[in-house]
């Protein structure tokens, strides 16, 4: 009998946000498998440290920053191949996903190339979507409202196609694409309700208007726009 | 000094899917309200059931199913309102709520009206969307794409035209409108990459192709269309 390989969703960093289900497959586990991103401490192990059992076995999957896709690639057939090793055994392996596994998460990378062959449980957690809008004091949607999650990477002139007739907005991954998102909100003339939220319950948290924003932001920070509180009344 | 107002996120409905965090709130709660649905069982409630205290003072928010506005707002005028007291007094009251408090939830109402005079945290949890797409083994993006949610009442020539050109899309709320869903994706030529999902993670669920979706849905049912795994390789 093969073991299982579970894809568990460690929500957005505040280790309270790690769902039960989540929290008892961690502690139990024998093997943890998390992404660090070019070297750099994974945060997906940071979120989980604290219910890491001692003695489990750790596969830190190495993937390089980088645009091109044939580098992560190999990284992902490599850690799958380790992982595969694992679960040949008999063996569970806990893949452990920041946020959702299935929500812009490295996870679908090893579900693609592992599902075929392996019992996969996939459980959901907490995006950073939902994060922000809760650390925001900004409700997303309701009734017949549409939502559209736009990655800050895509180009201005789809930035702006899509923003446009939009209802709810969230544009995930800002960094370094911060200005030219800016820039497109600002002629759209709805910088008066965008929103901008950084590390969302992590310790280092901010939320400010998107005004107030800093000239540079990290990866992990988000702008939504969304109608605010008054017409909930 | 007035009590705080948790607005507490319960996940898509197994109680396995309720965060950490949550769990405290709700194990140390002296008073719970809950949105109950024209007088049936509350889900909300019965997705917490297990870590409501004995002696918890529960206050239970009958909302009126209409689409009229004015009775559900009144509801929500009468539910704030029995909830301002028990703040007044100093109490806490964690406000149970299916999926997450911001998205399509109804907390957001009670948090309209009692943000502005009272303390209150809203705690994220796991909503249907994601949870949808881990019981349907459906990744829903990754790097650069676009997700649109659409509520399924919207009009047929608007989910058209917002489904056209989309990317990943799931449409929320299907209920009695699959007929009309279904004659949409059928018409784009989409079928074939959707998949419906009925109930996620609760004990009756059914997630199948929607060529095989039966004939009417329940309120919590979802279709997802998405790439499928292939291009995750």
């Amino acid at each position: 009998m093969s073991g299982t390989l579970f894809g568990v969703g460690l929500g957005p960093g505040d280790p309270g946000l790690i769902t039960l289900r989540a929290a008892r497959l961690i502690e139990g586990a024998e093997v943890v498998a998390y992404p660090a991103l070019a070297g750099a401490p994974s945060l997906a192990r940071a979120i989980a440290a604290d219910l890491i059992p001692a003695g489990c076995r750790e596969i830190a999957m190495q993937v390089p920053m980088t645009t091109e896709r044939a580098p992560a690639q190999a990284a992902y057939d490599a850690a799958a191949a380790e992982i595969a090793a694992e679960l040949d055994t008999g063996r569970d392996v806990v893949c452990l996903c920041e946020g959702d596994p299935f929500f812009y998460g490295s996870f679908m990378y090893l579900h693609a190339r592992l599902a075929p062959r392996f019992a996969v449980e996939v459980v959901p957690g907490v995006t950073s979507l939902t994060a922000c809008a809760a650390r925001a004091g900004r409700p997303l949607a309701a009734r017949n409202e549409r939502v559209t999650v736009l990655p800050g990477p895509l180009p201005e002139s789809e930035l702006r196609a899509r923003l446009e007739g939009a209802e709810s907005v969230a544009v995930m991954k800002v960094g370094r694409h911060l200005p030219k998102i800016r820039a497109v909100i600002d002629r759209l003339g709805l910088t008066d309700r965008a929103v901008y939220v950084e590390r969302a319950t992590l310790g280092d948290e901010r939320v400010c208007p998107l005004a107030e924003a800093p000239e540079s932001a990290p990866y992990f920070s988000m702008i939504l726009l969304t109608k605010g509180t008054d017409p909930w009344l």
